[in-house]
């Protein structure tokens, strides 16, 4: 058995978040048993106990906002037949390159290979043109959660980028184009509901470029985070599909005046692995994850201070106090292991981000006194057991609220009117506005050239923008009368 | 727009359970919105919303119960390299044949085929060899739910026999043989936890003949139910695999002394779609489905009574009445179409087996009163609305009490000493006793030639079974002495 300081040691994070991001965070999802990619196959990678029962969380808050929001719950099958998937003729360009195919069962090839779902409108508007009759069956709103998704990506990282990732996704019809376009506000409601007001992730909604949308949509709109890395993460979307799909699926509807007509249809994914990526990567601290009590698996842990003789008694306390604070609704473990040291415990559960440590010693028995201590800031209070419950409540809120306050440190928006000074300001991470000419396929080369001379992505105009570019502003690249101030960044 | 009429029949279910139980089946699935066949790719269906609401309440039944037996949550790969599948002899031969390969990515021929999981053992034991150390990891229990497994089936059949179907399983690794026994015995225990007492599919637990074993596993438990064709289903097994798989898989521990021994390891499967199915079939009548309290999306449906010019005051009193009746903890939903007649609507959630309908009228909101109608048996009581709560709970509990009397009409077991009387009762339907000469390789060629002749299979004998065959039972098949009672029945 390896000593108390080894496992320690194999235990913590060896490097610092500040000075090695990458490796910090790969160690954060290895050690605290988030994701394994031992696996065995590029992109694939194991979800493991503490990263499950963070992700249920976070699943059945978006369950629960978007049925509230009246989507009923579906499941469509993982395989897209080939014949489905050529349907949309933008679809298919945007997603060909990426698809697994399966082509065999048992000893036989199949007729029609189908492929792994990289995503699902094909599915779904195959049925919606079945299921949908007449304007009372609209809106028409559907949802799937807790799958995965597959694409064939070349570089992958656990929560980042997989061939395999965790999805949710709803499909919505509509009878007009202004009902849709409502749905997308909707959406990313939903999305800062959970993302931002449970989660304390930042992000900014940009509606984006032409050249960057989903492939089949009218428009996109989509949700970036700025990483500790000083990138952004695209952390959901949702997408204007217009009529595009319901005339490739024959989406139709009978209107009031007897008519038949296509649905507008929207799509929306909220980005499961993306938002947990932020999660990590956001509030970790060197120590390891830092947890929102909305999503943490215990509010609390209980770590009993034993000394000699005094196991019992400590333990009794320890016990009743589990309970009291489980009968107020809260989420506590009791680590009664008698083989490691508080230390090393001390250590585990600030690697695993558990909210509130409640310390327990026998001077504390005598006393009638707990000590409270928050994963967050590291701050101790000492209170009476009788007033447990509160204390940890004000704990938690007080965790949550520098958590929060902290997440805004990555979230910094630059300014530039220049290539030069877009040039000087994208070693320091986060987003630049700039002046750019345009947002249509006109400035897509101008866009490819940036992006060419400072690996800087256009990310769009964030949403309900006022701002609009002076008389004099020139776009960075062609110099021409700017349009647009867009938002630029390094991106995942 | 259909006429109120036409609208009833094609909602309702046209033919009788006991006629034609195969079309009766196949039109709840399909009306209930339950299932749809229609996605246009054999054994691959969509699962529709009343389905997902009454099958995530089967999930998180049996996550309960399996965390509160000290499983954690874990989420694998779909995808089954080539090679981890072909470690274990058994399982590869056994498996092998239903396989879907996915050989292609992008315009890439993969170097290494994958398969999609038909089931997870190979995945799981190629990292327990990484996570389990030393006999204090031992027990280690893991488990995941809400996904798919994927095989290569002939004849399919919604909830009963899919190419894409639900599957949630546990896998546990033991310190010695006996400890893992024991968890059998704690699988079959959450199966009739959830099984027989939520759900009220009553069941037999059998060790199966060696023959009919799980491939690659030392033993096999499994539960059959008697399906009202008389055919009986699996809905679920677990498995003693001995220490095949960590040989395989190379599953060591430290032990206490010192040495290096390989981990003893059982997995379980209770069967989602299977349970599913025996809910339909068992409690279902020539309406449509009939709801455990336990599983019904709604508890009950509260539907107004229009009177010209009552309209108001009805709605009134039933929206006050929704939320009376949630904020005691039920869940209800209020049908309030206004286009649609009464008739319609007791017509549409008896379809969809709501356990309790609330009707409320003009005369019901002068008298203060409120009718309550049990699904399983009509039985209607009018009651004050001040009791409104009370009286829910008690025709809940009486409908699961009614629902609950008469799964048991299916399970019958007759017994047979000869073949002759076998074939008689065949017949019939559900099990048939019968003295047998093995359970081993040895009469694996009885049960062959059983098969052929009847089409009745050796199911197995009952688990903690104190019968014994008598000093005169022959074998049915061979004659020869008769070694054990099996028991037969057609199957699934």
């Amino acid at each position: 058995m390896a000593s108390d300081r080894e496992e320690k040691k194999e235990l913590g994070i060896t490097v610092s978040k500040e000075e090695n991001f990458s490796e910090w965070f790969s160690q954060v999802v290895f050690k605290a048993e988030l994701a394994d990619i031992r696996y065995g196959l590029q992109g694939f990678v194991v979800h493991r106990e503490w990263g499950m029962l963070i992700l249920r969380r976070i699943y059945e808050m978006l369950e629960k906002k978007v049925e509230k929001d009246g989507h009923l719950p579906v499941l469509f099958p993982i395989a897209i037949p080939k014949h489905f998937f050529e349907k949309e003729k933008g679809h298919v360009e945007g997603f060909a390159p990426e698809v697994f195919w399966v082509t065999k069962a048992g000893d036989d090839d199949l007729a029609e290979p189908f492929a792994l779902r990289p995503t699902s409108e094909t599915a779904f508007y195959s049925m919606y043109s079945l299921w949908i009759r007449s304007w009372k069956d609209l809106p028409f709103k559907r949802y799937q959660s807790r799958i995965c998704v597959y694409r064939y990506e070349h570089t992958t990282r656990p929560f980042l980028r997989g061939r395999e990732f965790l999805f949710f996704e709803t499909h919505d019809a509509f009878r007009t184009h202004e009902e849709a376009l409502e749905q997308i506000k909707r959406d990313m409601h939903i999305l800062k509901e959970v993302a931002e007001k449970k989660l304390f992730i930042p992000f900014i909604f940009f509606r984006r470029p032409k050249w960057d949308k989903f492939a089949g949509a009218e428009d996109t709109y989509a949700a970036d985070t700025v990483m500790p890395d000083g990138k952004v993460s695209q952390i959901g979307s949702t997408h204007d599909l217009g009529q595009r799909f319901s005339k490739a699926f024959d989406v139709t509807f009978k209107d009031k005046d007897g008519k038949d007509k296509y649905a507008y249809i929207t799509c929306f994914g909220p980005g499961i692995w993306r938002m947990m990526a932020a999660l990590i990567a956001i509030h970790g601290d060197d120590k390891g994850l830092v947890l929102p009590s909305s999503v943490a698996p215990y509010h609390a842990v209980i770590i009993p201070i034993y000394f000699k003789g005094k196991e019992e008694i400590v333990d009794e306390v320890a016990t009743s106090l589990k309970g009291k604070l489980e009968s107020a609704g809260f989420r506590v473990i009791l680590d009664d292991d008698k083989e490691k040291t508080a230390g090393y415990k001390f250590y585990k559960w600030e690697l695993y981000g558990v909210p509130v440590r409640i310390e327990i010693g026998p001077k504390d028995v005598e006393r009638n006194t707990v000590v409270l201590v928050r994963r967050a800031d590291g701050d101790r209070v000492v209170v009476s057991q009788d007033e447990v419950e509160k204390a940890l409540k004000e704990q938690l809120l007080r965790n949550d609220e520098v958590i929060k306050e902290r997440s805004a440190r990555y979230h910094v928006i630059h300014e530039a009117k220049t290539l030069e000074e877009v040039k000087e300001l994208a070693v320091k991470g986060g987003f630049i506005k700039a002046p750019f000419c345009g947002m249509g396929e006109e400035a897509e080369s101008c866009a490819d050239r940036l992006q060419e001379m400072t690996t800087l992505k256009v990310r769009g105009v964030p949403l309900d923008s006022e701002e609009k570019p002076s008389e004099d502003d020139r776009c960075i690249i062609c110099g021409k009368k700017a349009k647009v101030i867009v938002y630029l960044a390094k991106a995942y």
